[in-house]
C-alpha cells in the first residue's frame, strides 16, 4: 500500500489497482490486433509513441481498461466537490450509524494569507471576496482561533444531542463542512486522469486540488509512462 | 409549473418533462415493431398490460426514453445523499462563488420525539442512538433552541470572515450541513423511479424522503400509469 | 415531428426534445443565483456571452440539463459504431422477436469512388486499402451487382430457415452488417454533442457521418444558439 | 490467466482483476469504520452473513470495488447484445482498419433441433418460430451446410472488394453477422454480475449464454465467496 498524508489529519491511499502502461496499449492494438510490441528508448521510441498518440488525441476508451480503489479521508467540502464525479464508485462513512470523529479542517495561517491576497488581486469577479481587502495575520489568527472554538462549540452540541437521544442522523445536522470524513473511490484510469485533469488545475480549490496533486503522485508509480503524459499537460502549463 | 414546499424553508419544482407514459409504450414496442396500441379499460385492458409487464419484469431500457428536470432547495445533509444518485445531472449554487444564504434546516419538535421513539425501539443496532433513551419533549426543546444559537454562531463567524477578507470558499467551512443550498437535477425516467424507490423507502431518512415523497406526487402528474405501478411497489406494503 | 432520410433507405427523426438554449443559462447560473439576464444583440450581447463562455471553457453540466430523443433506421454496421455511445438510452428492433425486413445499404458508385480514391491516396496505413489501387467504375459497378446478389441469396436462406423452423434468433445469423434496424435512443443534448464532436469528424465513417450531420442540422432547430457553438467547432475547420 | 473456448471458435479469458471477496466486506464496513473481521465457519459464521446480507438487500456499491477486465471473441450477433451493457469499457477488431478473419460461427445440428423444439412448444409467440413446425435433422443439416455456403460465398465477394481497391470499411458491409470478432472488456464486479443475471438467465439467447456462464466460471475463481451467492439466485432456480 502506498499512501500520503493531505492537509492537517487527512490522507490518501491506494488499496489496489488493475493494468499497467502495457495493458493499455494491448487494448489500444485489439482494433489491429497486433498486440504490445515493447517500448523503446529516447533515440528509437517504440510503443511510447502510440501511447502518446492515444493521450493526445484522445482515444479514451484503452485507458478505461485499467482501474484503481483508494481510501481518501478528507473534510465533507472535499467531498461535496469530489462526488460530482459520477463515474466513481464510492463507500462512505455514514454519520447515520456512526458518530463522525471530532476532527475538523482547520487551515494554516499561512495558506489563508496567500489565498486572500490572490482572491483580492483577481480580475475574476467570482474569485473575489465579497470585499477588496485582505486581512492581517493577526485578523487571520484570530479567525482560526473563533473557528477551532466554533468547531468545539458544534461538537459539544452534537455529544448533548446524542447524550438526549436525538437519533444520529438528526443530531449530526449540526457538524460543520470542515468535519473530516472517510470513504474508498473506486474508477478506471480514465476517469482518475479526467479527476486529476480538472482538480490538479489552477482554478480548483487549494483543498481538493492537495488531494489530486498527492493521488497523481502515487498513481505515477503504476502507471510512470501515462502519467507522465498527463502530467505535461496538467501541470508544466501552470507555472509553480 | 408544478411545485411543493418541502421542510421548514425547501421545496421541490418540475423544470420540463420529456415524454409520456405512452411514449415508453412506444419505446418497448420498437423490439416489434408494432407500436403503441391503446389504452384499454379494466374489462379490456389494452397496452396498459404491457407497461406492467415492463414494469414487474425489469424491462427498463423504454422508461429512459421519458426524462424530468427538476429544481430543488434542500439541507447540504440531503444532497449529500442525493449525489449519491450518478445518474443524475447536477447544477447547485456555489460556496466558491456566492456566500450561503442563512437558511438552515431546523426540524420540527414532534418529528424529532417520534423519530427518537422509533430509533430507541429499533432492533437495528445501527440505527438505535447511542444511548437507550427517549428525550423528553422539553429536552428536545431545549435542543432545538440550541441548534438554533449554534447556527447563528455559526453565520456570525461565516460573516466575519468574509468582512475581514477571508475568500469565500473558506469562510464557508464553518457552515453546518443543516445548511441550505439549492440545485437543478436532470434524470431520465428510470432513474427517477429508482431514486424514489430507494429514497421513498422505509430505511430512508426522513428528510430526504420528504423530497422523495413529493417527487413521486409531482411527477404522477405528467406519468399517471406508470407511477401508479412504481407506487404499488413503493408505498403500498410500508403500511402508513 | 422533424426528420430526414439519410442514406438509401434510412432515416432520422426527432421524437421529443426536452429544455432550450436559455434553460441550459438558467442551469449554469444556479451556482450564482443570478437566474437568465436575457440575449442580447450583436452590438451588447447578453448571455450568449455566458453560453459561448460554458461551451468554450469545458463547462458541461449545463448542457445535460436539455435532452432529445430520436428515432433511427440505420445499418446494423452503423448501429455497432453508434450502440459504443454509452451515456445513451437505446430500444431497437430485435431479430429475436421479428423477421428483420429485406432492406440492406447499397453504396451509391459515385461514393464508393470517391472513397476508394481518398483511402489510396491517405498517407494512414490503417485508413489505406489492402491494395494500393482505386477500381474503375465498371469495377465498382460490377461489385455493387455482386454486392445485391448476395444479399438476395443470404435473405433467401434466411426465409428458407425460417420456413424450415428454424428459430428467428438463429435464422438471422446469415444477415449481413449491411441489413438495415431501427430504434429509438434517447440521450442528454452533452451527449448528443459528443456524438456529433466524434461522428461528424472527418475521420468518421461516412455512413454514420450522415447520420450524425443530419441529427446536427434537425437539433439546430431546437438549440439553435448551443448548436451554432458546436457548428463552428465541428464543422469549420474541416474545410467543405 | 484463466480462460475457456466458447462455441465454435470463441473463447472468453481474464486479463486482469482487481479486489476480492475481502475487500468488498472492507469496502462495506466504512459506514460503520468497523474493517473486516475475519471469515467464519458453517457452525460460527463471520462476515460471510455481512456479504450475504449486501448482496440479498441490494447494497451494490461495495460490489463495485472489484473490477475484472477480459478479452472474447464471439460472432457479430453476440457482441450486439453485449454492447448494450453500457457500463462497460470495450475494445474492439475494428473492420476499417484490418480484414475480418474469415471465422463464421455455425452451430452444430444437435443444438439447433433442441431449439427449434423448444421454440415450437413455447407458449410466447415471440419466442416461437415463423411457422409452427420443428425441422427435421436431416433439413438442419441441409440448413447447415447452405449456411457454410452462404459464409464462403460472402467471404469471396469481401476479398474481391479489397483486391479491386473497396476501402476495407466498405468491402466488410457484405459479411454476415455470424462472424466472429475479438474485444477487451472491462467492468466493476457488479456490473459483471448483472451481465451475468440477465445473459445466464433462462430467457437469454443460448450463445451469449454460452459466453456469460463460463465467464460465472472464470470469475467464480477470484470471487468464490460472491459468486456462490450469485449463482444461488441465477442458476439454482433454472433446473439444470
Amino acid at each position: 500500500m502506498d499512501g500520503m498524508k493531505v492537509l492537517d489529519q487527512g490522507y490518501i491511499q491506494i488499496i489496489s489497482t488493475m493494468g499497467s502502461d502495457q495493458g493499455i496499449v494491448e487494448a489500444a492494438r485489439m482494433s489491429t490486433q497486433k498486440g504490445f510490441l515493447g517500448w523503446g528508448t529516447p533515440d528509437a521510441p517504440g510503443d511510447e509513441k502510440l501511447l502518446r498518440h492515444l493521450y493526445r488525441n484522445k482515444h479514451t476508451t484503452p485507458f478505461e481498461m485499467a482501474a484503481a480503489q483508494i481510501e481518501v479521508k478528507a473534510p465533507i467540502f472535499v467531498f461535496r466537490e469530489w462526488h460530482r464525479h459520477r463515474t466513481q464508485s464510492f463507500n462512505e462513512m455514514s454519520a447515520r450509524y456512526v458518530k463522525l470523529p471530532n476532527e475538523n479542517y482547520v487551515p494554516d495561517a499561512d495558506t489563508v494569507l496567500r489565498r486572500a491576497e490572490a482572491a483580492c488581486a483577481s480580475k475574476n469577479n467570482q474569485a473575489r471576496g465579497t470585499v477588496e481587502r485582505v486581512p492581517t495575520r493577526v485578523e487571520v489568527e484570530a479567525w482560526l482561533e473563533a473557528l477551532n472554538e466554533s468547531y468545539a462549540a458544534s461538537e459539544a452540541l452534537y455529544e448533548k444531542g446524542l447524550s438526549l437521544g436525538i437519533p444520529k442522523e438528526l443530531a449530526r445536522i449540526v457538524v460543520p463542512v470542515a468535519r473530516y470524513s472517510v470513504m474508498r473511490a473506486q474508477a478506471n484510469l480514465l476517469n482518475w486522469m479526467k479527476f486529476i485533469g480538472l482538480r490538479s488545475a489552477p482554478n480548483a480549490q487549494y483543498e481538493i486540488r492537495a488531494y489530486s496533486d498527492s493521488l497523481y503522485k502515487i498513481l505515477k508509480n503504476y502507471f510512470p509512462r501515462t502519467f507522465e503524459l498527463l502530467g505535461e499537460d496538467v501541470f508544466t502549463q501552470q507555472g509553480t
